[in-house]
């Protein structure tokens, strides 16, 4: 999104009152100050300085001093599976879109069909949580937010994403192995006891947890709602501040 | 890149107009309308308008209307390997950023390190550039226009790309393999030549030539300037029209 900042603003104000004082006093000097005719002074102010205004508008349009852009950054959802992290990554992309941000929205299940081969052994996710970073960044760098959700539950390829942006913002999702095995909707977890997966975080391997993620959400003691509105207040306060 | 129409325009200088001439009225009238006043109230006036246009403009920035983004697409190079792709695109590319538009690159040599498994094989090849065509997508969905340069030699994979982008244009180099071998600084098609290369188009494989591209450029007959300039026109007519 872009915006256009105050030092802009008064540059364009000062400008403005520069052209319109002069078109009034050339009118009135024109019409040699009677007062009968202020009124049609003013009456023709009203066309002179109309058009003058539209022009000066389109004058500034292609002016490009003072227009910014809201910083990007890369929101990064992180924590076991069925800890909810899609859930809550869904809900903040569309509070950050209603505030008129450029986001997209990255999810495990939308990116692993574009790479079929990708399996999940530890190897193979590392090479995925990377290439996800490379497309995180790669978007960032374009000035689009990015709300990533991915279990990644290795240090080293998060923080390889992590390197890759310039704003990494990791929201850790702090649960446990039991809490989610009881949310656990799509039976996962289940599966993964009876052994129809080979490696899957909580089961057969450890999520290794970050020494200092940005936002840490304690999902099994604040409701959705309440998660949702820590993340979007710590992106208001610490990385959009007041330029929206 | 934003631009803002003219109806945006001609509806500031409206809403302008009625807040600068009421101020004016009740300024005239606390002054009971004496010409030797009038000067102070051109004065007055020119502190007071001063204020109150910064604060319209400052609300007209939280006004949505007639605030538009130039729309984005994906120029797409090909053509057999040495006829200049890299070189037409790169300039064009930087054409582009002249222009404030938003826009990215990307380059075979910069996508298959994020794919190191990927080989040549005509397979490879087409699962490759259906990856390219589905980056180039994402960062048009997200109003990034993106100039890709790829080989590209298979229509199916070429064709998937055109599918998955909102507007696609592709840049088809004309020439022949005999030109190219000419061109070629990089020694690719003496090694292909010796057998150093299994998959190399233009010496195992037919480059398929697309039956409509958008522009063709005679790589062989017109300069670097030229096609540079035919490309950018097109863009210019045919995509951003008058919206820049």
């Amino acid at each position: 999104m872009q915006y256009e900042t105050h030092r802009r603003s008064i540059l364009k104000a000062i400008s403005w009152r520069t052209w319109a004082t002069i078109t009034t006093a050339v009118i009135v000097f024109f019409f040699t100050g009677k007062v009968a005719l202020a009124l049609t002074v003013g009456f023709l102010e009203v066309f002179a300085k109309m058009g003058l205004y539209f022009f000066h508008e389109r004058l500034w349009q292609k002016i490009r001093y003072g227009k910014r852009e809201v910083p990007a950054f890369v929101l990064w959802f992180t924590g076991l599976p069925a800890s909810g992290k899609k859930a809550i990554a869904d809900r903040v992309y569309e509070e950050l879109k209603c505030l008129h941000l450029k986001v997209d929205r990255l999810d495990g299940l939308d990116v692993r069909p574009l790479f079929p081969e990708t399996g999940f052994s530890p190897d193979e996710v590392n090479r995925h949580i990377k290439r996800a970073g490379h497309l995180c960044a790669m978007l960032e760098k374009n000035g689009i937010i990015v709300v990533a959700s991915f279990v990644s539950p290795f240090l080293k390829s998060r923080d390889f994403a992590r390197t890759q942006a310039q704003c990494f913002v990791e929201v850790y999702l702090k649960t446990t192995v039991e809490q989610c095995e009881k949310r656990d909707e799509k039976g996962h977890y289940r599966k993964a006891r009876a052994g129809e997966y080979d490696y899957f975080p909580g089961v057969h391997l450890d999520y290794e947890i970050s020494k200092n993620p940005e936002i840490v959400v304690d999902v099994d003691s604040v409701s959705q709602d309440e998660a949702v509105s820590q993340i979007i207040s710590y992106i208001r306060k610490q990385i959009i501040q007041s330029k929206i």
